[in-house]
């Protein structure tokens, strides 16, 4: 006589939840009173509530009147950024690069840049952001707050041409060094800055490297019309038109923003070899006054767009679902179409599309056996997301990321019933309080860059 | 020998916390660590946290790291709505009216608005709201909602000219009966639809009426662009124009959205010898894809314009700090100025010109000895708040509705550490699930009105 090997128990098991789940097509529908099963810091299984009281875990999570969705991926963001929410508002981008980011970036040290990280993946934890793409300086100082918080992260040590040869090897080196690492929670990406800020020869450069290392390339392009304006008249070529004439388009590409695209652009990017994704991050472009990201014409020549916060400096705040929220507003105001950027469309950028933009297709982005347990619940039950008609368009447009209750990554609890459990959120706050005074002095006169685009 | 007689017990003192405070000119500034102290329903003294140390209170609030402001206020919206919240999404406004809202409408009952109500106050209260100015139906109804929630609201019973002349008899008189009810928190305006719902005729009777009876006026207006095309198309004269000619622009005149203004109706705005103000809504007007209110143009000739929500089947949310982070950034957008639209003139929509568009300046809208006490806290704690640069930056683009601890309408706490005090929201939501099916059948093909502007 035989009989099964018992099972051991289930790292969680979050029971009586509404689950959104994914179709075949992508299409998102929602299953009531199912159970989340995680092992191994993966999805096991989705049964029904009924079936999965008898299997045992190290926690359980009681999940009444919540909705379990995949957590938030924030496609474009400087985290470190978090130590410089607010020191420059209201102002055109010239005036904010010029006078305020680059001359405070200057002094910037690893401590700020940690310490700027920590805040923010407390912010995004709270938020219901599992998984961010982050393009900034000392990464090593990121990656480290990665692994200690317990976050994913796609990580891309930027770097301008004015730096010489040595941005660009740091880059490498440092993507090679922390692809994996954390447990494979951390992937890594080349982040040339800006065609605005990195010559065509090292942008050639770049996508030889990308290819050679098989490494994707995450940058800035084209944030705004007046950049494509500026770029033709400079170079007679738009700033995507540089990125193809660079081998860019034949790489794994992230291009943040792209609220400045052609019609010569969009052909562009519809013939591309490589695996081209946009990042949109609505907020920002609403603040400068500028188009917003053509969703829309993307999503013709099917180019992926993920949602994104760009950094708190700018943005203000690191909120993917105030980026979700906004991208289905401002799309139907761009489009002057009420019709357009539905709901589910507006979820399926935040899940589906997200994770293509960072390149985990297939690993997170949808809870389905097999996926890594990266999800959030959501608390209903508040007035303003009641009564519920259909649950897309509550989560798009009544629900917000204060109503996040519970963070998982990797099948670990990063926040549960809202308290943190991996960020001494005073204990930051107060070493940032004491540094932002010589931080944010620029009497020094210095910059790291000049913004002339 | 003579002795000061002893003062009663303050109702309410508030203590350590940061105070939003308006100068004489109506600049916004913030003192810390003060005190508030209510008396009777109103702002006694703001004095130093040391000397309300020993003032005696029926309630003491200790707000260290919480920022007093005035409360929220909702300068138009249709709280009974929030029941069919989710019922009418993603459609231009003609499906939206007559293929939903309207037909449904035609089956509501006295119970479902007191339900839509309840929720809605629920909603708003949670959200830092302490006044509304509402227009809708079944207005006794909503009356006793306000009684019994606590807040503070201005009521007009909406009126088409299809109902025939006893519409603008029942607006009348509710106004009449209402007004000063709910001791003195209930004021009342004359509540005709819209231009394009209610004929000259009646639109001239109700602004005789209105200066007969010394009652302000609540209408739509100008809601969009096509509306003050067709008005043109149909009768050679603008909404506001149309307005004008019945007199209303003599009288104490809320206009709701006017996203569709003209040079000339800037021009006649400007020389209306009424108190004119405008109710922006920015969030509907994204989601239909519509110009937003051109409030720069409305503050050049000195028209104030507060903050709204609108109801929550459009609007979805009741969510006025959204409204005001909103206006900031879709102003912003709008005249492609970022240095337009500052946190501070945002904060000064979402006080001082709120407060006149409601016709309560001088009472309300200020943290000021003699002013009502309509106040909240806001907790600033949390990391997407964190680090403060200027407060009010903070409070525009970082903060949310979901800051708000705490909320007090004359002197009576509503809601106290995120606990609601007058509102049952699970019976409230229990009950309103029961009616729903019912309410959003529309296969009886009825419908109140029929949308042709």
């Amino acid at each position: 006589m035989t009989t099964a090997a018992p099972q051991p128990p289930a790292d969680l098991v979050i029971d009586h939840c509404t689950v959104l789940v994914h179709d075949e097509d992508g299409g998102i529908d929602f299953r009531a009173d199912r159970a989340v099963v995680v092992r191994s810091g993966a999805i096991a299984e989705l049964p029904a509530s009924g079936e999965a009281a008898g299997i045992e875990a190290r926690e359980r999570i009681d999940a009444r009147g919540q909705v379990a969705m995949p957590g938030f991926v924030n496609c474009h963001t400087h985290a470190p950024m978090a130590a410089l929410r607010g020191i420059a508002e209201d102002l055109p981008i010239e005036e904010w690069f010029n006078e305020r980011i680059w001359p405070v970036e200057s002094q910037l040290t690893d401590r700020d840049v940690e310490l700027g990280a920590r805040l923010a993946c407390a912010e995004m934890i709270r938020a219901g952001v599992t998984c961010f793409a982050d393009h900034y300086f000392a990464m090593d100082r990121v990656a480290a707050v990665v692994e200690e918080t317990g976050l994913r992260a796609q990580l891309g040590w930027a770097y301008f041409s004015s730096q010489g040869p040595e941005g660009r090897a740091r880059s490498l080196e440092f993507a090679r060094e922390h692809q994996g690492a954390a447990d494979g929670r951390i992937t890594t990406a080349l982040a040339p800055h800006a065609p605005y800020t990195v010559t065509a020869d090292d942008l050639a450069a770049t996508a030889d490297l990308a290819r050679e290392h098989g490494l994707p390339v995450h940058l800035h392009a084209a944030e705004n019309r007046a950049q494509t304006d500026h770029s033709l008249k400079e170079h007679g070529l738009t700033p995507i038109e540089i990125l193809d004439r660079a081998g860019l388009l034949a790489t794994d590409l992230l291009i943040a923003h792209a609220t400045g695209l052609t019609e010569r652009d969009f052909e562009l990017l519809a013939a591309a070899p490589g695996r081209i994704a946009v990042a949109t991050a609505p907020r920002g472009y609403l603040k400068f006054g500028w188009d917003t990201t053509p969703v829309r014409d993307l999503a013709r020549i099917g180019v992926p767009v993920g949602l994104a916060t760009d950094g708190a400096a700018s943005n203000n705040t690191l909120d993917v679902w105030e980026a979700m929220t906004l991208t289905a507003l401002t799309q139907k105001q761009a489009t002057r179409d009420p019709r357009w950027l539905t709901a589910r469309q507006a979820l399926d950028h935040a899940t589906r599309q997200s994770a293509r933009a960072v390149g985990l297709a297939g690993r997170i982005g949808a809870l389905r056996p097999g996926h890594r347990a990266d999800l959030v619940l959501v608390d209903l039950s508040g007035p303003h997301t009641q009564p519920v008609h259909d649950l897309a368009d509550t989560l798009v447009h009544c629900a917000r990321s204060s109503d996040v209750t519970t963070t998982v990554v990797d099948g670990r609890v990063l926040m549960r019933d809202r308290e943190l459990r991996t960020v001494d959120v005073p204990a930051t706050v107060a070493e940032l309080e004491e540094r932002l005074p010589v931080l944010t002095d620029r009497s020094h006169g210095q910059r790291i860059q000049t913004y002339e685009a």
